[in-house]
């Protein structure tokens, strides 16, 4: 039915729902009134990309306003960045998994309390490339672990439960038509790997530690291509597995 | 012999360093001039924390002004947020093991570019106790992972290496030892947990997904505190094993 699932029973006992590190709330905001109209989500690491990209996009909607005076609406926290342009919300997320989940749980509850329908959530985030021409774009179509495998282990309590990682393969098609339009940089559709670490972790050579040699990380990246990864980042399977639980339509 | 070590054999062999994360490099700045005199570093989540965190240590220490100039010294970059206030650095690390890791490699390197010796590092966030005392101040001897064990488990090209988690005993009872100066607050030492997630993996009911009891939850969090755990964050485990690693002093 399009709506933005939470999947937690305690949720609808509690009397008021503090978004902690958006700085939003239940009771300080009017969350529907705010964002009902939302139907996209776009995600990146850095705030201060994400404000421009918000600016970038209030432009090519024809929004008023040369966006200078664009408001940061979690100003209130150093945490995340969050802008509008229109329909569409452009949120700062950090560096790695348990940043980007944190902020996750709480927009997708801030979505579900905004009773918005219909949501489809996009990550424009960095990323290294991988047997791919630089510049080019990687739309995911799914995300694996550092050993190759479409899995998100996710601990609670101590235990780990096993999610899938698969992202929305008609949206990841329906962005590479558009890429067709601009034929500025090449697109393709493949896997992205995501890793815990940027430089043990993704085979870089000038870390402060580094016990492998040019060789031993050529090899595992030859064997990421072999299994269809195409770029490496470090955010794309918390990603996948928390939208698609939560049912946001998720590219990235 | 108090010296900063990197264990990289490949760093040597570089022509420039570039610290990317902090917009800092060998080439571009006077790392031993602007550095070389740093003798501690202070790193926590918020970039507006630690510069409110500098700006009280320059008062504290006498410096001149009132710190409201302070500048960021990685104003180039908004990934960090670094300010300087005497001897002491104070450094920014987002939320998580992967966003304090970046940071961490490149501290680290900046430190052994700047020929830095007898540094002692400590983190300053914020956490959750765990049947202490709100407002308690936890001084972590031994950081444990979410299965109350002293490791942290890095992937290098795919393989798990374990890594311990001690922090500097010496150290932890310095700071004990101060605190009793200070009566606002009970200080006192204990093992700290570390997690990948803030909601489901530290037992929280109001995140997006929830799929336990809160007797389940209690349950976890009984066994925590039976492990020694007094209270529980999201980096510890990853900062101890680095700086262990790279000898430097270092407390959470």
């Amino acid at each position: 039915s399009g709506v933005v699932h939470v999947k937690n029973p305690h949720l609808e006992a509690m009397d008021e729902d503090i978004l902690y590190h958006l700085d939003l709330g239940t009771k300080t905001h009017n969350l529907p009134e705010m964002f009902g109209d939302i139907k996209f989500v776009c995600v990146g690491g850095s705030p201060n990309r994400m404000r421009a990209f918000a600016q970038f996009l209030r432009q090519e909607l024809g929004l008023a306003g040369d966006g200078e005076e664009l408001a940061d609406i979690c100003a209130g926290t150093d945490r995340y960045a969050m802008y509008r342009a229109g329909p569409v919300l452009s949120v700062s997320h950090g560096m790695g998994i348990p940043s980007i989940s944190i902020m996750l749980h709480e927009l997708i509850k801030l979505l579900h309390h905004a009773k918005c329908r219909d949501v489809t959530i996009i990550r424009i985030g960095t990323s290294g490339g991988l047997g791919v021409e630089t510049g080019s774009v990687v739309i995911t179509d799914t995300a694996l672990d550092s050993s190759f495998k479409p899995r998100f282990e996710q601990v609670v309590l101590g235990e780990v439960v096993v999610r899938s990682t698969e992202l929305d393969k008609d949206l990841a098609e329906e962005l590479l038509a558009c890429s067709k339009e601009i034929p500025d940089f090449p697109t393709l559709i493949g896997h992205t790997m995501c890793t815990y670490d940027f430089y043990e972790g993704q085979g870089r050579l000038d870390g402060a530690l580094c016990s492998f040699s040019s060789e031993k990380k050529l090899e595992y990246l030859r064997r990421a291509y072999e299994a269809g990864v195409r770029n490496i980042e470090m955010e794309s399977t918390a990603f996948a597995a928390l939208c698609g639980l939560c049912g946001l339509r998720g590219e990235s």
